[in-house]
C-alpha cells in the first residue's frame, strides 16, 4: 500500500508543548500560517476573509496566557479557519450568494464562540459553494490547482491541504467535510448527528447538517471538536463521547465491516487497486474484515442502504423549505439552479411522504446499529476517486451520504495515494460510538503504512 | 361554575364564511383590528412595532384571492401579530433589550414565513419581556390596568384579550404562552416540543423552546399551528397529528386525570373553588376523574414531576450559555440580572449533570405517557390565579413549568372566572397527542357552562 504523505501538515497540537515550555508562541505559530497563506493563497484561494489583525491580537493573548502558564483551554491560541456559512461576530458571513455580499450575522455561531472563549486564534473565513451545496467557489486543490479541492468545505480542506491552518471548520449535509478532506489529503472528521452545536450555522437540512473538522493530524481534529463538545454541549444530545484533551488512544479494532454500496459502480482499478491493498494490510495486521461476500447481516444492510439514499436527498430538499423558498422570492435567479431544483423537489412533497422517509431512516439506523455489533466501525472509500480536474464539479457524493443521511460519525483517514494524489479510507461508525471509532481511527492512522 | 366570558373575542374562523360569500372582507377585518389597536393601545401597550401600511397591502391582495374564488391557505387574510423576539423580514426584532434597539434580523422566521406564504396579514410585533425570560414590559392587562398580562408574550396574549387581533404568536420555554393566555382571558396552545419549526425564534433553550399560539378561539389557534405545520413540517419531527383546516371535532374524554403538583401549594380558596367546580362539572357531565387520591400510579408522576421540575431551570440555564455568555461578554449589564444569574448556573454545571438532567428527562417522560393510558389527557390549573396586580411580576410558573420541561402538548383554555378576571383551565398530554387533545379541549369548551 502507498502511503499518503503531506509535506504540508502543521500540528498544533505537536507545538504545543513548546508553547508551554516557552521555547515557541502562539504568535510565532500564527505568523507561520500567515506566512503560508502570502505565499500560496493566490492560487489556492481558500480565503474570502482573512483577519489578520484580530487574528494576531487573539494570539497575543495567548502568548501571554501561556507564558504565564494559565491557557485557557485545550485550543488555547489555535489558528481555526471557518467555512463562510458559520457566523463570525468580526467578519461577514456570505455563503457564495451575492445577496449576502457583505452580510454581518452580528454574532459568533455556538461553534466559534466556544472557540474563542477558549483562546482559539479565528484568522477567516473560507471559500464554500453558494450556501454550502449551489455553484462552487474559486478554491483550487492545493495539490493541483486545475483541480477540485471539493466541496462544499473547500477553502477549509484547501487551507488545511496547503498547510495554512492546522484545523479549519467546515459542515457536512451530504458530502462537504469529507469528500474535500479526501481531495485535500487532510483528516476530516463529522462526528454524530447532533453532537457538535450547529446554531449560528447557515441551515440547509436540519436533520442532516453536521458541524464537521478538517485538520492536519487526527490530534487536532478531536482536540477542536471536543472542546466545542464540552464547552457549549449540543441541546438534548450527549456530549462527544470519550470526549477530552487528548483524542483517544489508538486501539486495534476487533472486526471491521467493509461496504461496498452504490459508491463502487464509481471507482477505477487505480482507487480499487489502492483500497483493497488496504484491506489486505488490514488482514495481514490481523484485522478479521467482515463484507457483504462473508456475512449476509452486511448484504441485508447494504441493500437498505442504497434502497434508502435517494430519500436522503429528499429529507434534504423538504427541509430546504426555510429558508431557501424565501430566498427564491426575494432573489430569484441569484440563487442557483440546483437549489430551484431542490425547492421544486420539496414542493411536490407530502407531509406523510417526509414522515415515510424520517420513518425508513430510523429503521436503517437500527440497522446500522445491529449490524455494527461485534466490529468496531465500517470501512469504505471517501470519495471515488482522487480529486477530478476542473473547478465546476466538485465531485461525486456517493460514498458520503449515507454517513450524512443517518447522522453516523465518519472520518475520512488521508492514507491513499492514487496517480500521486492524496484519497481519504472512510470509517463509519454507529450513532454514539465517536469516541470508539475515533480510537479506530487513530490506530489506522498510526499502525497502516 | 362561573365561566369566564371574553366580549372582545374576534375570531378569523368565524369570518371566514363571510369572505367566501363576499359579504366582508380581510380588508374589513383588518380595519376592525386595527380600529381596535387605535382605540386600546395606547393602554394595553401590546404592540412595540405596528406596520399597518404592509398590513393593509396584505389584506387587499388576500381580498382580491377570495374575491377571485382562491385563496392561498386556511390563513388567508387572518391578521396575525407576532412576538417581538421571532423574526421578521420588515420590522425590526427587538427582544426588548437595548442592545437589540432597531435590529434587522433580514428575513422571517419559518413560522412567519409559512404564514405569510399562506397569505396571513402580519400586522405588528408585540411585546416580550427581555429575551422572553428576563424584565417585564410595558403591556398592561386588558381586563385591568393595574395588573400584569403575564409574560412572557405579554403583548400577544393581551392583543388577543383585548380583541385586537384573532391571533398572535408566542412563545414558550417556561410558561410565557399558557400564562399569559391565562391572564389576558384567550386560547393559548403549545403543540409538542419540535411540532413547529423554531427557526428564527431567538433562542433561550432549543430544548424547551415552543412557538405558541395566543388566539381568541380554539378554531383560530388549531387553524394558524395546523398551517404553520402543514406548510413548512419541523425536521425530524411528525407534522401536528390530526392537521387540517378545522380543529379536531369535540370529542367528550374517556377519562381526565387531575394533577396537582407543587402549584397547588400556592392557589387562594377562591381559585381552588372555581376549579374545583370544573371538576364538578365534568364528573357530572360522566368524564370519570383520576388523581392522586384514588390511583398510585397518578400519584407516582406527580413525585417524579415535583422532583424532576428543578433540573427544568438547569437544563434551560446550561442551553442559553450560547448566545447568552457572548452576550453579556459583550453587553455587561444591558442584560438582565435573571439572565446573568442563570448563567452562573450553567457554569457550576459539569457536562455529566447535563446529561444526567435529559436522562432523567426521558423517563419522566416516559411515565407521563405511561400513566396516560386510557385518559384523554391531564387537567390543572393554568396559573395559580388570576393576574396579579403589578407590572414586574408576570406571575407564578409552577402550573406550566412540567409541560414545558417535558414538551408535553398544552392548552390553556379560558374557563374561569376569579374575581371577575379570566383564569385558565390547563389541559395537558403525552408528547405527540396534539390532535386528540384538542379535540378534548374544543369538547370542554363547547360542553363545560
Amino acid at each position: 500500500m502507498k502511503r499518503w504523505h503531506n509535506p504540508n501538515v502543521v500540528s498544533f497540537s505537536h507545538a504545543l508543548p513548546d508553547f508551554v515550555s516557552g521555547t515557541r508562541t502562539p504568535r510565532d505559530f500564527l505568523e507561520r500560517c500567515l506566512a503560508v497563506i502570502a505565499a500560496r493563497d493566490r492560487t489556492v484561494k481558500a480565503f474570502v476573509t482573512l483577519n489578520a489583525a484580530a487574528a494576531r491580537k487573539a494570539a497575543d493573548a495567548a502568548t501571554r496566557r501561556y507564558q504565564a502558564g494559565r491557557p485557557l483551554s485545550p485550543v488555547d491560541g489555535c489558528p481555526v479557519a471557518i467555512k463562510d456559512i458559520i457566523a463570525t461576530a468580526d467578519m461577514p458571513t456570505q455563503m457564495n450568494c451575492p445577496a449576502f455580499n457583505g452580510w454581518q450575522s452580528g454574532q459568533d455561531a455556538a461553534c466559534v464562540a466556544a472557540l474563542r472563549s477558549g483562546g482559539a486564534v479565528i484568522i477567516g473565513k473560507t471559500v464554500t459553494t453558494e450556501f454550502a451545496i449551489g455553484y462552487s467557489g474559486p478554491t483550487t486543490n492545493p495539490f493541483d490547482p486545475e483541480r477540485t479541492p471539493g466541496g462544499s468545505s473547500s477553502g477549509s480542506a484547501a487551507s488545511v491541504g496547503a498547510g495554512m491552518v492546522p484545523v479549519a471548520l467546515g459542515t457536512q449535509t451530504q458530502a462537504s467535510t469529507l469528500r474535500p478532506a479526501s481531495y485535500c489529503g487532510v483528516v476530516g472528521f463529522k462526528p454524530t448527528i447532533g453532537a457538535l452545536h450547529t446554531a449560528g450555522i447557515h441551515p440547509l437540512s436540519a436533520t442532516c447538517d453536521h458541524l464537521g473538522m478538517l485538520a492536519g493530524t487526527l490530534d487536532d481534529a478531536w482536540r477542536v471538536a471536543s472542546h466545542v463538545s464540552l464547552s457549549i454541549g449540543s441541546p438534548g444530545h450527549p456530549f462527544l463521547t470519550g470526549a477530552g484533551t487528548q483524542p483517544p488512544l489508538p486501539r486495534k479494532p476487533r472486526k471491521l465491516i467493509r461496504l461496498y454500496t452504490r459508491g463502487w459502480t464509481e471507482i477505477d482499478s487505480g482507487t480499487e487497486d489502492a483500497f483493497n491493498e488496504t484491506i489486505a494490510a488490514l488482514q495481514f495486521a490481523g484485522v478479521p474484515i467482515a463484507s457483504r461476500d462473508n456475512d449476509p447481516g452486511v448484504a441485508r444492510l447494504e441493500a437498505a442502504l442504497d434502497a434508502g439514499v435517494d430519500g436522503a436527498i429528499a429529507i434534504v430538499a423538504w427541509e430546504m423549505k426555510w429558508p431557501y423558498e424565501d430566498y427564491i422570492a426575494r432573489f430569484g435567479k441569484v440563487i442557483g439552479k440546483r437549489i430551484h431544483g431542490l425547492i421544486d423537489q420539496a414542493r411536490k412533497m407530502s407531509p406523510d411522504a417526509y414522515e415515510k422517509l424520517l420513518e425508513n431512516r430510523r429503521r436503517v439506523r437500527h440497522l446500522v446499529h445491529e449490524t455494527a455489533g461485534g466490529a468496531d466501525g465500517y470501512i469504505t472509500l471517501a470519495a471515488s476517486g482522487p480529486a477530478i480536474t476542473g473547478l465546476d464539479y466538485t465531485g461525486s457524493r456517493t460514498f458520503l451520504i449515507y454517513g450524512s443521511w443517518l447522522g453516523l460519525p465518519a472520518f475520512s483517514l488521508p492514507l491513499l495515494q492514487v496517480n500521486s494524489l492524496p484519497l481519504g479510507v472512510q470509517l463509519l461508525g454507529a450513532p454514539g460510538t465517536d469516541g470508539a471509532l475515533c480510537a479506530t481511527a487513530n490506530w489506522l492512522m498510526q499502525k497502516l503504512i
